[in-house]
């Protein structure tokens, strides 16, 4: 572990309550060393979805050995396991709903391993059975970020769960993909990516597609202020998806783009 | 003093400003190995009783030697002492307007000592009148992170300030008790604590209570899924309250619940 | 370069996206001795200005040495060039749209640098052209935070760009000021500074001025609590700005105050 271990947190506690602070206190009382770095805790209440491909999306940019805890959790305190999962490079911490998805998905070929936590002797003594993130998730992230090895949080297992996923489809020679986030600017975030694009075309460059929302062609470009009209544009965004906009204002409002549209490629 | 003091927030400044981020730069101006961790800044707009009781629920689940800076202060500015308080394990530094009711009435039959904040050598130069949170409160507890001495920063007293704080009240075998606050998932929380439950009958298990909101008895749970009918239902929650909750939903909007409403325990 | 060296965050990013949380974990992945701070993400959207003149109240809070990241960025992705802005003290990073101008202000008289920055062999491997943040000033900052040399990162300019900035107006004996922002609180701040008054009648003591809004004259107090009455009166705040401001109440909804609305002194 690296002398300043870094843990983040993904979640749908937002920042109104004590939730997110309790669980750094809980981390820092169990190793003052570690670097608690909020991810983001506006995840749509409830959105299992929502979080597996924020994740998913997110970790590559922080240190090998990081350790990542994701709580969306609507059946906190049921029969549910929490989970430890350990890819190649990095950790995640979270309940088995479906929360770690994408990551599977993302991880098919290479290593990772998937512990059912059952160390109770790690976790905090508990007053009641809701707030696994401060009781269970936080304490074993400390242990794990002050060097205690994996194996002892508990059992491997392999039937962990996974949520459907909504993938592009291709047929005649287009790609149908949909709106899957509106981010904080208004901009409507497809799941259709530059790995699609190869697949539809490979070698083809990005001037021989054409993007279709709501049955208009949008154009294709670059940059945002490549596009200063007032009407609607697409651009390859800095994740690598095919994302909506309008110039300086709120794609999703103006044109009452929603979660769930449908979005076509097609060969120019 | 640890390696690396914990330094806590709590206020009702918001994230809009930057409030916040000019406390962290002066406090780390002071004392750059301070780790400065946000409890929550989104108290209700000069609600002093939330902040109490946030900081009461909260202070806890921190390593021992944390410093709590906790700012509600719709007065700052005028004849109002700003306070250091010490208890067995913890640092407190506000204002004398009874926000540290719930850490006075915890505490009362243990140790803890009240400073009145007077040496202004280590305050903050200041152009103004409005913000003891970056002038005051911000040194002061940098500086005790650094290691100054408790009596160093001002006199002790004894006719500090606290606010009437409501408690359940028994009587006819009832515990009548109401709402305190609403969570960021619509969760309603009560003042009624498991303390107050053994209270109400000594050894009895909890299958004995009866819960009763507006005429009704709610069915009370361990977790959230064991319910996951659409009416209304309790669970004991993860800081031992009785709180009020709609199975992935918001209560508190779907049911109309305010704070202040009435919640009364019975034995079944 | 100090041992735990600040960064500090300025974005309209807001805080329901991982925007902010990818920043930080590309600094870290750099350095993971840095301590990035968050000043504010709240900035209104694409508002240069807003961001101009929080940046400038806010810097000198913080240590000498620390880096500013700075991102309000419309246009990102465009021809726009990268800066790094040397001060005396302090560091600054973000596009070139006019986000320093009130620090180029400032420092007029001082000692200042401006780097274009141009050596990508720092930056990150960009998939899109829309996340400068993330992709160039948060590395940059992070190598600048390692001990790198400013002067590797560009070449000196001169002709970097500033925005008009509306400044009070002296004339017949009268400050003719406008509201430049509304806080958390409702309060409602003025460009009207304490250096102005002085500007105004060199030697006079406040008593000797008189605040006109909406053809009202306000009564100018030390703090809040020393005006309890319903209706709007004056304070300097603590960044020695005339404010408008309601006891314990939102001035900016109660009297209507918008951003833009005059603000007069006048000598008594």
């Amino acid at each position: 572990m690296p002398k300043r271990p870094i843990i983040t947190l993904t979640t749908d506690f937002g920042l109104k309550d004590t939730f997110v602070g309790l669980m750094k206190g809980v981390i820092l009382n169990i190793n003052s060393d570690a670097n608690v770095i909020d991810l983001t805790h506006n995840i749509q209440r409830h959105n299992i979805f929502e979080a597996s491909h924020t994740i998913a999306m997110s970790y590559k940019y922080f240190p090998p050995a990081t350790i990542h805890i994701v709580v969306v959790d609507p059946s906190v305190g049921g029969a549910q396991r929490p989970l430890l999962v350990v890819t190649e490079d990095h950790y995640f911490i979270g309940p088995d709903n479906g929360i770690f998805t994408s990551i599977f998905n993302e991880c098919q070929s290479n290593f990772f391993k998937v512990y059912h936590i059952t160390s109770s002797h790690y976790f905090l003594p508990m007053s009641g059975h809701t707030f696994h993130g401060r009781d269970i998730f936080s304490p074993i992230a400390a242990w794990l970020s002050k060097g205690t090895d994996s194996t002892k949080f508990g059992e491997l297992i392999n039937d962990f769960n996974s949520i459907p996923v909504s993938k592009p489809v291709l047929s005649d020679n287009k790609l149908n993909g949909e709106i899957i986030s509106i981010d904080n600017f208004g901009n409507a975030i497809s799941n259709l990516a530059t790995g699609h694009l190869s697949e539809l075309s490979p070698g083809q460059s990005k001037g021989n597609f054409r993007i279709i929302y709501n049955s208009n062609e949008l154009p294709l470009v670059n940059y945002y202020a490549e596009h200063e009209s007032p009407d609607l544009a697409a651009v390859i965004n800095s994740f690598g998806h095919v994302e909506l906009f309008k110039f300086k204002d709120s794609a999703a409002d103006k044109f009452d783009i929603k979660i769930g549209d449908s979005v076509i490629i097609t060969l120019g």
